[in-house]
């Protein structure tokens, strides 16, 4: 998600491999969200990449990446299938590796989009007692683990009495850059992680409105409205020196925040 | 000269400061050249900057800048004047900052320029032995300085008798990306450094022509025939892991060699 100017660097510092990447998620064309790109583009193309890319992000993201992908004169190795978004929210981005992903409008100086990725359960959990008790086959356990009822003759077992109870799927929502906006709750309530920008503390909330972004409290308000389990806060303005200051703020809000580092893994409770 | 993707980030970890940028040279519009150009503009109007700054390179380097720059939606801080080259060489940029440049053409899959920047001596030597032969106040050193002669009542003095020879004045040549190009030596004659692609070891030659790229012997050999002080190598391919094999099979050819490093400073005899 997002691709600033660095990003194949920091990739190659925290061994993320590259040809990893089947989806990239651009949420706006400000140059601190999209410089990378190019370069990583050509990485890839470089590397002799084969597998075809999804970019998603605003207007414009297509016109863009492929006036940079011309400047390198390359014939790039793999292609590139763009999928620009605008109006509202929720827009239905489809499943990939397990992810069901969804985006939605932000509000910030351009045309801005955020992003929820929501875990698929891909097979039911079947019961083990339910097992012993209809001493299922391990056929009928692959089926039933795929949403079968079993038939037996005469007899009949639906699914919902041999699994058990769906868990609640993880999921992980994107809000950068974007003032403080409640319309945005609809689209994640009960996330499990939220990152949201914070760029500025509370002192400076006049700017935040003014330059369309959002502070430290915007950010943990918008957690707690949104009872969401974790908050992640990031892209802080350059100002901010000792990061405690930011996260100190937010916790007065909204007690299980965390800041974003370089680097840094966060799990998905 | 030239801005690859994470410029602005390395001039940070070795405290290059970026407000003292006036003049950007760029050799072609390959990515691994220009991609770190829009953030490093970015940063330099976010910080405020107020001073024009002039910006040298092959035709289509406006519309790249210009483009990128639209992508922000941001009002710049400060203007950017474009020198687009086209054309045999040497063309003659200017003197800024104590030193004259010129660019010259290269030969590379692209329009590509190498640049070379000479020292220029801003005043005169006085020679002690005539300071003490004519007794010079110091209204007439100053003079003599700025090249007057000396003319007192009917006698006449010209400045040749009074200053020392001018030192040869120390010079710095870019030359990348570039095939191997003996045309290119009538611009770099006696160059005090020369730094100059060496993409490819030896053994790798038929690739290097194919790409339009140098050897660490093409480069060399360059710096050999254009009776260069010294040579500075870099733009390695990636796939060499130990820069030595290349510095080595330069200094059979030239032993003057040294070897481009991330942060590496090196002095212009």
């Amino acid at each position: 998600m997002d691709c600033g100017e660095g990003t194949q660097i920091k990739m190659v510092q925290f061994k993320v491999k590259s040809r990893r990447i089947s989806h990239i998620f651009i949420t706006h064309l400000h140059g601190d969200h999209i410089f990378g790109l190019p370069g990583l583009l050509n990485s890839l193309s470089l590397n002799g990449r084969q597998e075809p890319l999804k970019i998603f992000g605003p207007e414009g993201i297509a016109n863009y990446v492929r006036f940079n992908q011309k400047q390198s004169s390359a014939h790039f190795t793999f292609d590139i299938d763009f999928q620009e978004l605008k109006g509202a929210g929720p827009i239905d981005l489809g499943t990939y590796c397990g992810l069901q992903f969804k985006a939605f409008p932000l509000k910030h100086r351009i045309p801005t989009f955020g992003y929820k990725a929501i875990e698929v359960q891909a097979e039911l959990n079947v019961d083990p007692e339910a097992i012993t008790k209809y001493s299922l086959s391990i056929e009928e356990i692959l089926n039933v683990k795929k949403g079968a009822s079993i038939i037996r003759g005469d007899s009949f077992i639906p699914t919902e009495l041999l699994v058990l109870p769906p868990r609640r799927n993880r999921s992980f929502a994107y809000c950068t850059d974007t003032i403080y906006d409640p319309d945005i709750l609809q689209y994640i309530e009960e996330v499990s992680l939220l990152y949201h920008e914070a760029t500025y503390t509370d002192d400076l909330a006049e700017k935040a409105r003014e330059r369309m972004h959002s502070t430290t409290k915007d950010a943990a308000q918008i957690a707690k409205s949104a009872r969401a389990k974790q908050l992640v806060i990031g892209h802080y303005s350059n100002r901010y020196k000792n990061l405690n200051t930011l996260l100190q703020e937010a916790k007065v809000v909204f007690q299980n925040t965390m800041i974003a580092e370089e680097g840094k893994l966060f799990q998905i409770l």
